[in-house]
């Protein structure tokens, strides 16, 4: 499965964990709030840059966010 | 410090732990080898799908390629 593709989703599930909005990420994150959108729903591909911006406003790290990725890849092959 | 920087420290340094050239690293990872060599000195940015491409290429996991950005942004802050 696309890395992309699950990069949005645990994207949403920690931004829901974390109780922020798509706009509220986007604001903590400094970046346009439909860009958060469209990586959550796998259409835009996040550069390393941003992958430490969304982590930082997560309050994770960006490691953490790349270990579930891996996981959601494992289990879905 | 950027990540980016530190990203391309990294790489290089997993690289050479693995014993390629910028080339065969290219080709394991199925990107052009210049571009090895333009995220090597923090030119260019690796977006999700290279970091993952160059991962598998090292053998690693792309969230431990970020564990040590982050620890080289720890130690440089």
């Amino acid at each position: 499965m696309d890395p992309l593709v699950l990069f949005g989703r645990v994207l949403r599930q920690l931004r829901k964990e974390a109780g922020l909005t798509q706009e509220q990420l986007a604001l903590a994150a400094g970046i346009e709030r439909n860009y958060v959108s469209l990586i959550e729903r796998g259409i835009n591909q996040p550069a390393l840059r941003m992958i430490f911006k969304l982590a930082a406003a997560l309050g994770t790290a960006p490691s953490e966010i790349l270990r579930q990725v891996e996981a959601e890849l494992k289990d879905s092959s």
